[in-house]
């Protein structure tokens, strides 16, 4: 049988019963590509005797395999796979420095949204959340493995990680049917084109379940386990905490616990920490992204852009307030209002999640069980995604990023997005800055087509293709007449050289 | 003799001749306080034979002193010195997180000014600048103990730093005359009551003296030789580089440098590194503060304060673009561009420098060569700096930092500043949000005092003390009628509770 490139690759094994998990692996699989490349994944425990140990090839061929290190004895001890074409992207890795793209090389450009305890429902809202995120277009989902208590959670869940010894979570007996569940739910998203942004902790267990109760050793025990489970997905993304702040942990816990999945994780998944009040350090090594909660940096364009140059990473606004009519401030933002977050966000070189607020049949809300999106936003924001997915640059950069932020975003002399805000003008001359930050400058000669978006009501209006005619100091002009823009609040402006078109 | 406390000391010796000047200090002096305080300070060659120690008490009593380490015999090998009364506040360090202090736990509020090659001008112009920025209450100095040459350096320097060796710089070999002056406009920007931010190395070189090609360890040489020679004075501040990221070096090697500045600085001044281009990692643990370069982020309120949730340190926006009328556009604001840069920074819990690029007589720029100050906006910036020095708080913190700017910056029910922009309405009503960062919410019958400041025209108007009737949700608010704001397009309310006045 030949396995596909980019997707995950399972060996199953039977060995002891009971054996408990711990820090150490029960067994160790080492790859060993034809030419030379070697990989090696954490076996796991996956109930009864059975055990597994998954890979994800990012090379074609043929791998052989050993078993190594085996705490119990196992059936089989090695044998080979073969990889055949590719069948999808592969995992998502930072690229250009404040970019995402998967392991071919095709951008991933983040459109997320958000349902914490959404692992946790029973169907159709389980099912109904990845149909209305696809329907959306939503890229990535935000989750958390642990079940969510308190505010707005109607449902709280059979089944739970761990087993209890002594009336205490023990992290040496996870619950596999558990586990085979979250299993489902990154494969089932991954399927349906969606990354899953596994939130490995939470701060909203309130001591109801318990699961805010393990110590720094439970939690190592707990990413090994998980990480040996999940890694091979290619659509796993890595999220430490949502809202880590909430919990009294001290900075160097979760600093250990982010640098421990970053030695572990053969696949080298995205890591991020998401905050409450307090932003990690996304300096720290391990961090790939920035993972920041702050609606008020992306409610007016200008305030994002300053994290991506605090961090030289790529920054995800996750969590910018919710469309919705919740009592609290933080989530009764207009549909406009959020639309026009995503896009001040895109126009500083980061990204941004979506979340709903309005209250649900069951009386919670969509940001915390999932289900069908009610709101107006998600439609806008799928069809950004579209127009981010047609780029035809790596990503979008500040052209002038401390100087002129009405210059807007892209590549020099390939491609420029502006974005006028709520308050547009009635028209736009065809001007190109000379300056940029990627990329180079515009000559005379060069021909540019430009597309009219209306962001709200989703139409892009081709304008023209028009011939630099005047290169005068910071700018190249193309004609003397200006292109008119339509009426409404939300306009912009998508400028792209000619042949690339 | 009895020395005052906050001041420099200095022991005197005579010992050899020609030591060269190395890592290792020729001597150190142990200091120790009759209740058994330690200090080690490293002692330092001064040409000749002379060498000296110097000591920067900040505990007064009797501190008996002993040789240590020596390289060369010296004449006197110890005794003790008497500290008595201060004189002065002591050496500035980080205050609350966000702020800074005097060692003696006065607030310090940083309202600087720039000359960058002010040390390398003969009289008048060198004390022009100091009494111009005494005129202008300017607290701090950005300026630098290399020459700068090139854009508008009018005026090689005689003195250089060190005497050459086979045509190349000798660090071993400093020229005492260059240090003695560096002492002396130490000492006199001290007396003037000015802050020293000295710029330990620069980007402007351009190869013409040849000073940027010291390799890290003659770097590590002369740094060692500078704090033996500065940290004793109670006004130094350390900035690595102005511009560090024009220089070629890699960052670990900054890094290096910084974290060597804090090991051997007895005094623990505050220490930053300035960029051009790509900031610097201001997580970095010797970073006392970030000192930024990024006038866009002054531009409007809400964007300097996102520095604050990234770094967790003083804000310092050091290079905001300057008053004046350069070709360039970093040097093209107008005075009242300036101050309302100041006021947003001050309104987002930063702190920022002034600059002026008029062209002088002499064809250069007051931030290049110091001298009077022709701007408009230096008196508006000491009249800022004024209201700054009044604050009944330690400083000022942004009230609600990620929801609405609006509500200003201060202690909750303690003092307030809400500045109004350029756009300030005609009225506002008295109106004290319950939520705060610091401090703890307004009740009723709290009783506030409300000041008019117009930032432009330089005026506090009393509008009258206020009591708080009544409290209704999000805000506690006094009486019905609201405070008559002036025309004027800068204006700022600041409450303050009456028993504070």
């Amino acid at each position: 049988m030949t396995h596909a490139l980019y997707q995950l690759i399972e060996l199953s094994f039977r060995g002891e019963s009971a054996l408990p998990v711990i820090a150490t692996a029960p067994f160790t699989v080492r790859l060993r590509h034809a030419d030379g490349d070697e990989v090696t994944v954490a076996g796991f425990w996956d109930g009864g005797r059975d055990y597994r140990a998954r890979f994800l090839p990012e090379k074609p061929g043929s791998w052989s395999w050993a078993v190594e290190n085996a705490r119990t004895p196992l059936d089989v001890l090695g044998g080979s796979v073969d990889v055949g074409e590719a069948r999808g992207r592969g995992p998502v890795r930072v690229a250009h420095t404040f970019h995402f793209a998967h392991a071919d090389g095709t951008p991933f450009r983040p459109v997320g949204g958000t349902a914490y305890n959404w692992l946790h429902q029973d169907e159709p809202l389980f099912g109904d959340t990845i149909s209305s995120f696809v329907e959306a277009r939503f890229n990535k989902l935000r989750f958390m493995v642990f079940p969510q208590a308190g505010g707005s959670v109607e449902h709280a869940p059979e089944l739970m990680p761990f087993e209890k010894t002594d009336g205490r979570w023990d992290v040496t007996r996870p619950v596999p049917a558990f586990f085979q569940r979250l299993d489902g739910a990154v494969r089932a998203l991954g399927e349906a084109g969606i990354e899953a942004d596994v939130l490995i902790l939470n701060a909203y267990d309130r001591g109801v379940f318990g699961l805010n109760e393990l110590s720094e050793e439970e939690d190592a025990i707990y990413a090994r386990y998980l990480v040996a489970r999940l890694a091979a997905f290619p659509n796993v993304w890595w999220s430490l905490c949502n809202e880590y702040d909430q919990l009294l942990r001290p900075e160097e816990r979760w600093d250990r616990l982010g640098q421990l999945i970053a030695d572990i994780d053969p696949s080298q998944h995205p890591r991020s920490i998401h905050n409450w009040m307090h932003i990690f350090d996304n300096n720290r090594p391990w961090v790939t992204h920035a993972s920041i909660q702050n609606g008020f940096a992306t409610e007016k364009p200008g305030r994002a852009r300053i994290y991506r140059d605090a961090y030289y990473k790529p920054i995800v606004l996750d969590e910018i307030k919710y469309e919705g009519n919740a009592a609290a401030r933080w989530g009764q933002l207009s549909g406009e209002e959020l639309v026009d977050r995503f896009w001040n966000v895109t126009i500083d070189g980061c990204y941004a999640s979506h979340g709903e607020s309005y209250e649900t049949e069951s009386g919670s809300l969509q940001i915390v069980e999932g289900g069908r999106l009610r709101g107006s936003s998600p439609a806008r924001i799928g069809f950004l995604r579209g127009i981010l997915d047609d780029l035809v640059v790596p990503g979008l950069d500040p052209i002038d990023k401390w100087d002129d932020p009405e210059l807007g975003v892209g590549w020099g002399r390939r491609q420029y997005l502006i974005y006028f805000g709520r308050t547009a003008p009635a028209s736009w001359r065809v001007r190109i800055p000379i300056t940029h930050y990627e990329g180079e400058a515009p000559v005379e000669d060069d021909r540019f087509v430009v597309d009219i978006i209306d962001t709200w009501n989703m139409t892009i209006t081709r304008a023209g293709e028009f011939e630099i005619d005047e290169v005068h100091r910071d700018f190249a002009f193309a004609g003397a007449d200006p292109v008119a823009l339509p009426e409404g609040e939300a306009i912009a402006v998508r400028v792209t050289r000619a042949d690339l078109v």
